[in-house]
């Protein structure tokens, strides 16, 4: 299916400040690029490089006053993210050289102390992808998911001593429980079709039976559209902007995201 | 300056045939990609990957029939190329490690073959961007420039031994002769907009005085627009597709270049 | 100089246990490897793959029973590390792409935590490296080194809770407070000659006048030669070794560092 | 099953003479090194890098007079290569993107040039492995193999021109037509312990069957342990050493290899 999905970022800058921007989806196995717009308004220099993720990631220094960027991509995806039920747990052995990081404790995932919560929430599960959804399911059951009220970043021990979060803080928690089962896992930012309201959303995906699945703990099943945006190891790797320097005020942020048809020439 | 440049190309592919596309120009240091569109007719599974010098590459399986490719793109690039008349030789062991493979002789470029010519050429000229220059002279004086005529991919040795050569080929001696001297130099693939008759166009890039210069054999001065789609170390790294299997038919190829306002929101 | 060291390490694991070691140190642009020794007992195979900080890491499964690792280096470095009073801050905009991930928040250096005592501490300093030497400073004169009392890893936030710390954690504190002034600052893990007890060593380095500086807040001043084992964002990147599963029980750990003579054949 | 491995080079070097080895075999998935020695006379600074194919290189400037350099290993590798007859060809689109480089036609492998010799010789085989045999066995056939007569390296089409070839050629020409079959192929140079008279050797590698798989054009079976010291497209890429100025003398080359006992503490 093909969606088209759009970011609009104004920020009010009172001098000149360095951004950090991860706003391009890339084409990969899951997801091509047909059409895309990345629009700075005024126009500045940009420098784009690659991060160890594989992100593409862009450097400017915004002039003082308001700022603006707007992105679009048209984008072909599937309709549902693939499932598996059973998919097997990859001993850490044979694991692929690049899904290590993903086991290792990060800033906002403190898998580290995670050990017997995760062992406790899997008792009787199977090895593997059953784990990782017995996770979800105790999350969905034991955190609310109240969108809008992160304005602070939760990491997996905070999410842990309340009762509600966002979906970003929400992943901190699945992904923490999954590398304390020594389940690679990493989180995804994004946009996803049926978001109420919109926003940008996150979710985390673990590497079980060989491949990358998708975990969303805040949306019910896996049907609709995603189109991830970046990965890392938690928010401190993903975030579509990061600011140096004195704080600015970010004025507006508008995400839309829509089917449409196939692109043509 | 902003451009807007599209190609355009369509292929009759008797059977299913394995493609690999380099048609995706990246935002870095020199160029801003804009805005981008990618299409593919018809729609085909994508895969892109970066290969290790940095070019977004597309793997597809084009089905039996017509196929095409139309990418567009509108882009922030400089009105000339930087020039620096009498920048420096950079001594081998001060080269960064990521210049060093453009030392090295390749396909297209029997840089090994051709110590005693550029030492020629270069006699009295000071080491450097001067004996770039002294090189993109002597291929000027010797070959005519016969764009239209390059079916066959020449290598430095075999544009050598002729008088008239494509810009890619021209392109070859370049670098064959700037590495005989130790200075390294890389092949670009890309649009250039004062072609007559507009195609793809190839020009050669060497480092010198610290960082990598634009040297085109074909084109009169270092006026003009250009948008990098590819490096490599010679056509061999950098066709814009390569098809393997049975060879398919080419039915059509347009390019076009202009200038454009700045996009706006 | 030249400096000998050796790590041993043995361990009794009760089952069949994956391993991660990160053990042999690279040879670079500060160090340089002559002589290396790294044998397993029993003999089991490995596996090398290179990290994304570029550590050289060893994969294997270590059989049921008694297994260890003795590893040792004869290596080339300085007598002491390079100092640079006044070296400069560089601005977000200039700093090299592979420095940014060393701005960012990880597991134990809480970045995001620290502006504010950052910003104090370093009042009335230079940006840049003053800034540094005011922070190992700060670090030196309210926390007491209590070498052997590490056996959790404490991140920044916890250091900043106490009145003592190993030299791993106050290098998480010295490197939180750099990132917080958006100064890259990275962990290293090494030998270095003049521990007491010997042990293996942790310090930090941070980016500042174009290139990394070391800065260890638990030994004096610059004296001493120091071999560079990992790089990483914090301790959770760069640990020795990571072990899977049930955890085993580590029986002895030996660490001697000398110095040699300059070795020949 | 264990070897012990030495290459000693001398050299006369008039004047001091930038130089890049490649000298440091790496542990991977199919080697362990557990003793390394790599001495320098006179000892000079050296800074190793990583290449793009995953080999260790240094880089180094050798002062006037003589230099030598003496590297040894002890290293862990197979009683004999893996053999596969029957292992299916990889369709392109199937390829990992990392075998892809070595598609393509390389400065010593015109694979451009060797389709339809290549289709010739393996008339009648399955595509993949029994293909790579076919061309192995061609070669036998129609090249004597003549170790000590490559002062000049031949390319595969020279070397299709002669009736004799050493052992890096003739892995020129198995290079070629398997690329121009669409096979990645790689050279390795390397040890190989039944070498008469002992030198460094070079065979290749193919990617059939989902792996790559050893093949040796100049000795009879796959018997023997052999230790890869670097991989590439062909000799451009894997010299041992490369020496950028004038021309020095190389005085001594002497390499030895011979099984030993597993190495213990």
């Amino acid at each position: 299916m093909w969606m088209h999905a759009t970011c609009y970022l104004e920020f009010n800058t009172p001098v000149a400040t360095p951004f950090l921007f991860m706003l391009r989806p890339r084409s990969g196995w899951q997801q091509w690029v047909s059409r895309e717009q990345y629009v700075l308004t005024p126009s500045v220099p940009v420098v784009e490089f690659t991060d160890t993720f594989g992100n593409l990631c862009q450097r400017l220094v915004a002039p003082a006053g308001r700022f603006s960027v707007h992105t679009s991509v048209d984008i072909e995806t599937a309709e549902a993210s693939d499932t598996a039920a059973g998919a097997h747990f990859v001993e850490v052995q044979q694991l692929p050289d690049d899904t290590l990081p993903f086991l290792l404790p990060s800033r906002f995932c403190e898998a580290d102390r995670f050990s017997e919560m995760a062992a406790s929430i899997v008792t009787g599960w199977a090895p593997g992808y059953d784990q990782c959804t017995a996770i979800v399911d105790y999350i969905r059951q034991t955190k609310r998911y109240a969108p809008g009220t992160g304005q602070e970043i939760n990491s997996a021990c905070e999410v842990n001593e309340r009762h509600q979060a966002v979906c970003r803080d929400m992943a901190h928690l699945g992904i923490a429980c999954c590398r304390a089962l020594s389940i690679p896992a990493r989180m995804v930012v994004g946009y996803f079709e049926h978001l109420q309201p919109m926003d940008l959303h996150a979710w985390f995906e673990a590497y079980v039976g060989g491949r990358w699945y998708t975990f969303d703990p805040t949306q019910g099943d896996h049907q609709g559209g995603r189109v991830a945006i970046a990965y890392g190891r938690d928010a401190a790797d993903v975030a579509i902007y990061t600011q140096f320097g004195d704080p600015v005020e970010l004025l507006r942020m508008d995400v839309a995201v829509e089917r449409m048809d196939e692109p043509s020439y």
